[in-house]
C-alpha cells in the first residue's frame, strides 16, 4: 500500500476529528482497499465506522438499497450509481459523510461493456445530495486504478469534511 | 498479502462453485483484508458477493443487527459477537454462506481490556446455527495477527462449505 494513501487517509481522519464527524464508504471494484487504508490511519477507531463491500450487482441492492432498475438499465458503473451507494452507506450506518467507488479494475471489462479503468466516485454528507464524479484512469494494471480510485474517494471525501485550507 | 491467503481464498471459492453456494463476509479488526483476498481469487464476480466492515460498535449494530446489551455486556471480542456478525452478514445479503471475524490486531489492548492477539472467527450457513471458534494469537504484530485471522476465518468458511477430501 503506498504511503501516499496512507497520509490522505490521515488528512481525513483528520479533518473528521476537527469537524467532530464520523466516516463510512461503500465499495465495488476496490473490494475493501479503502477500508483497510482508513483502519490504519490515526483516529480510524473513534472516526471510521467501517463500509460496505458490494461486489456483485444484488449485493449493492441488498446491503444498500441500490436500484435494481438502475442497475439493470444503466450497469453498475455510472454516477447514478455511484451517488446511491453513497447515500445508502449513509442510510444502513451512523457516519456523517461518505464515499463510494465503482468501476472496473481489470483485467477484463465488465459483463455490462464498461472498459477497464472506468470509475465512478461517489460522496454523500447528512443533509445534502450525493455527488458523484468519473473517472477514466485507462488500462494501467488492476493494483494501480484500484489505488487511484482510493485516493480519488478519499480526496472527495475530504473535501466533503471541510475544504482545503492552508493549514489543512 | 501473501500467498497462502490467495490459496485459501481460491480453495473457498471453488468449493463454493461446486457446491453452488455464494458467500460474504463481515469483518472487524481486519477492515476489508478478507475481501481484498477473495476478491482477487478467480470465480469472485460470481460466487462473492462482498462484506461487511464494521469496525465500530455502532456499526457492528446498525449494519449487521448485532445486540447493543451483547456488545455493552461482553465486549466486541467474544464468541457470541462473532456468532452474531456471521448471521447478520447472511441477513443483510442474499449470500449462503458467512464468515466473520472480531479481534484485537493493535498494537493497543481494546477498550474492554481484551489483549491484542484475541481474535474470535464465526461462520454461518443458511439453515443452520451459526458456530464461532476462539484464537489466541498472542501478540504477534498487527499484519500477522490479521493475516492468521484471515486465514483462520477462510478454512472456517471453507470447511462450513464441503468438508476437505482427498480431492479438495
Amino acid at each position: 500500500m503506498s504511503d501516499d494513501l496512507g497520509k490522505l487517509a490521515d488528512t481525513v481522519l483528520n479533518r473528521a476529528k476537527q469537524a467532530g464527524l464520523t466516516i463510512v464508504t461503500a465499495e465495488s471494484c476496490t473490494a475493501g482497499l479503502m477500508c483497510q487504508v482508513l483502519s490504519d490511519a490515526e483516529g480510524a477507531s473513534v472516526q471510521f465506522h467501517g463500509g460496505f463491500v458490494t461486489y456483485t450487482k444484488e449485493h449493492k441492492v441488498r446491503a444498500l438499497g441500490v436500484s435494481e432498475t438502475l442497475l439493470r438499465t444503466q450497469g453498475a458503473v455510472c454516477a447514478a450509481v455511484a451517488r446511491q451507494m453513497a447515500a445508502g452507506a449513509l442510510e444502513h450506518s451512523s457516519a456523517d459523510v461518505s464515499a463510494s467507488i465503482t468501476g472496473v479494475a481489470g483485467p477484463e471489462p465488465d459483463e455490462d461493456g464498461n472498459p477497464v479503468g472506468r470509475v465512478c466516485i461517489g460522496v454523500a454528507r447528512r443533509g445534502s445530495p450525493p455527488r458523484a464524479f468519473e473517472h477514466h484512469y485507462g488500462d494501467i494494471g488492476r493494483d494501480t486504478i484500484r489505488e487511484k480510485a482510493v485516493a480519488d474517494a478519499l480526496n472527495a471525501m475530504a473535501d466533503a469534511i471541510a475544504p482545503a485550507t492552508a493549514s489543512s
